[in-house]
């Protein structure tokens, strides 16, 4: 069976460790964020309900919301076709997932000239 | 000025020279697809209007639906807080972004168990 046509979990990790994580609001179907997971912070997202990632700076595993109090819950989780990429649709507790304070962190729009224009 | 709050395009390249790309649709906000732009993938997107990638597989630029026909109009495109990331907000010409034929290639939820279930 194909890595896109199984119905079995094969993250495909990268030579860290790590699969690249979106997260969604899944309400407004805002992007909120794009972080990195390791397979144990798949795994505690998976049995919490909670976003969980790996902090590449702080090389810690990163309970999103711990201390802020911005949790993020997991309504769905979605593995793409090649398996090297989670999409998690979540509740987003609080006003923000960004650490600016603002609710997404694409909070800049790219014009031609190269200049970047706040949205937020 | 922090890299947050610069008016500067920025984008902080990866050691392969790369930046994870989302695209989703403008209009429905699904999430179609996730990808990666070196330097030259993101002008070409911003000077043409349409998404170019860079094929990690193929290590060549790949404009997208070049080939299928699938191309992805930009409406807008935006810079995450560290500028690590980038957010397409696409037209999807075609019926598919997905090389599997399907609209999204997060066409799989995860579920408690470790199974997969086609939700397309």
């Amino acid at each position: 069976m194909s890595v896109e046509e199984t119905e079995d979990l094969q993250p495909k990790w990268n030579a860290d460790g790590l699969i690249a994580a979106i997260a969604q609001d899944a309400e407004s179907k805002d992007i909120l964020m794009i972080a990195w997971m390791n397979e144990e912070a798949l795994r505690k997202t998976i049995e919490t309900g909670e976003a969980h990632y790996w902090s590449r700076s702080r090389k810690e595993l990163w309970h999103k919301g711990a201390t802020s109090g911005n949790i993020q819950k997991i309504a769905s989780i979605l593995i793409d076709c090649d398996q090297d990429a989670i999409l998690l649709m979540v509740e987003q507790v609080g006003s923000a997932a960004c650490h600016t304070g603002r609710k997404s962190c694409f909070y800049r729009s790219v014009g031609k000239d190269l200049k970047l224009t706040f949205t937020d």
